[in-house]
């Protein structure tokens, strides 16, 4: 079936369980999917924009109380839309960093942090994970000193993201935010993977930005995002704008530099909104993601060899494995080598695996029903049986 | 009807001619719609993304032969999407523009062409249009040696709106551009109105970037647009990512950091894939589409006092028009004021001019068939015939 000329209708969702790392927590919602379809069109949400001209205050859609609701909801002043979290991050690089400033990121940071620091000018330093691929207090404040020493001044500003995308470990940010403070390095919470997935408290963490991204957890197309901003930091990022044509003496009202102005104009938007009722809904649901997570971790490590490498017990669904000594044994002399585990899975109606992999790879559990982790994990020791795998119960 | 919490489904341009002056390039094509609805989903396009993990490489989508087809349609050798033109702007400010440095522009720039200089912290310097709004090579050249005068130094960049926003005239940027050339200065064609709704070739116009909207005329979801390169500036504003992680010593391939890696991750990208092939068809149709503008300027100019501002004949669908001594006469009296006029088109089916106006206004005729023109064309006369204005011919 076809959707346009050469573009084959994606099915995925609808015929497979995806355990793909990124995707789980971006499908829309069925409100998301009807508002995307009435509000297509360019400049959809446009149709009631007044004075002063700024996305953020059309009331018809309801663009502007979304905004109060998602800074209510994460417990900060202000909020932004933006395509994407990458874009949240390079409106705070953008405000902060100038040329040759070091900036504080992770060795599990994103690299969309890494590239908003080189776009503008900044040096990335990352602070060291511990032997667990765990980020500590103790290791920023030392990076914190590191950094002292070498550049002669304090890191201008600090990415840190609450769940890593390498292990989707949940790093003490609180913690870490406090010693920043410290140093009064503002903060940028890195919510890719939580914002819209479990609960986040921005005051209660102390940070000065949350990040969230709309098209990796808030049930939303892509690019979308937010940024939300505390009182004080929200006046230097959405700072407005002061430039002035020589000629015609313009000047451009309460239009944001750092967002160049409206940023998210139709289906990305309402896409957002439409789902934000049950986006903020799920979250207080996120024990059993976890509970389904834990089925399908407990399956996998069943099978002989099996190691976990992401922080144990999960305290996220997003989860890295290690199947060198399981999996990756048969591999070795199947005729399909490692494609064989990628395909036995799309059999049983599973994907999201990358093709091959069977050495170190992620998946993701995150918004299935607990029947579905119950077939998943039964298809894993289905798969490791049938190809002679040792399993333990 | 609703399409989510308190969101009003959107029923625009289903119920109504819709002439809003941004809107009538935005949207979507039925395989658009249907392949949004497809692609709802936040990575919906990443499902078969594989080495070296970029968006312009994959594949399936043919996400990959889209951006060659859109470079060779637009003659130039280099295409990215982007998150809305205005990200096209940024990426080739933040590339080119160093503290201080004067930009050029013009009068009728968009605003979102200051807010990217102001925020790589650019100085704006406008080429003045002549007395007939026109941006003249003349002028362009003039205000090159008084940038020079002032700065010590020619503009690094300039900005040139083919058709500009404020009165949709077409202004020479092939000549422009030939000016900027003597000087070094890579030109940003400015194709908001013009890249999907006429014919554009960058290498006769000469220019460096051309920069197109999705929402504004490509018929795609919002945000999205395109930057197209010259091969010599294309590894200048596309350059790779060079940053590295001074712990992992992690480096990030062949990310660009001026896209911030991955720029449309799904039903945007997927929107102006589909939309293409009829964007393709319908701008070799442009002159259709004037006829029909033609048609409704005629009648508008047929009620006595009223002004076209735009150049004229016009080369644009976009059209700048002055009623204050037609259909404003009739709201100085009238119990409804202004809004007399917005209300009685809307009972006509007719809705886009902004409520209230019956000043200075415009409208865009885009995309409307030849019977909706004449259908307009009709409506207005009507309404000034009924309000006792007297109309000729």
């Amino acid at each position: 079936m076809r959707c346009g000329a050469g573009i084959e209708a994606r099915q995925v969702n609808e015929l497979f369980i995806n355990i793909d790392p990124i995707q789980a927590g971006g499908r829309l919602t069925a409100d998301a999917m009807n508002a995307v379809n009435a509000y297509g069109d360019g400049y959809s949400v446009c149709d009631n924009c007044r004075k002063p001209h700024r996305l953020d205050y059309i009331n018809k859609p309801p663009v502007a109380g979304f905004h109060k609701d998602v800074a209510k909801w994460l417990n900060m002043d202000d909020v932004r839309t933006v395509p994407g979290a990458r874009r949240g991050f390079q409106a705070a690089a953008q405000t902060y960093i100038n040329k040759g400033d070091p900036v504080l990121l992770t060795t599990l940071s994103h690299y969309t942090e890494f590239l908003a620091i080189e776009e503008a000018g900044g040096f990335a330093r990352e602070i060291p994970a511990n032997e667990n691929m765990m980020i500590t207090s103790d290791a920023a404040a030392m990076k914190i000193e590191e950094v002292i020493r070498e550049f002669g001044k304090v890191p201008v500003l600090a990415f840190i993201d609450h769940v890593d995308y390498q292990y989707g470990n949940m790093h003490d940010v609180k913690a870490i935010a406090k010693v920043a403070r410290q140093y009064d390095i503002p903060v940028v919470y890195n919510g890719a993977y939580t914002v819209g997935i479990l609960p986040v408290d921005g005051k209660d963490l102390g940070v000065d930005f949350v990040v969230g991204s709309g098209h990796k957890s808030m049930a939303s197309p892509a690019p979308s995002g937010i940024l939300a901003a505390t009182r004080e930091r929200s006046a230097e990022v959405f700072r407005t704008t002061t430039i002035e044509g020589d000629v015609t003496k313009r000047r451009f009202g309460i239009k944001e530099p750092a967002m160049l102005g409206c940023t998210l104009m139709g289906a990305t938007l309402i896409g957002m909104m439409a789902s934000f009722p049950h986006v903020k809904e799920r979250v207080k649901h996120f024990d059993r993601e976890l509970e389904n997570n834990r089925i399908v971790l407990e399956a996998l490590l069943s099978v002989n060899g099996t190691k976990v490498l992401s922080q144990y017990p999960r305290k996220h669904t997003l989860t890295r494995i290690d199947t060198i000594a399981s999996y990756d044994k048969v591999a070795e002399s199947h005729k399909k080598r490692g494609f064989y585990f990628s395909g036995a899975l799309e059999e049983k109606g599973i994907t999201g695996v990358i093709p091959g992999a069977t050495k170190v790879w992620k998946f993701n559990t995150y918004g299935m029903t607990k029947k579905q982790a119950c077939y998943l994990a039964d298809a894993l020791i289905d798969i490791a049986r049938e190809n002679g795998l040792p399993v333990n119960g």
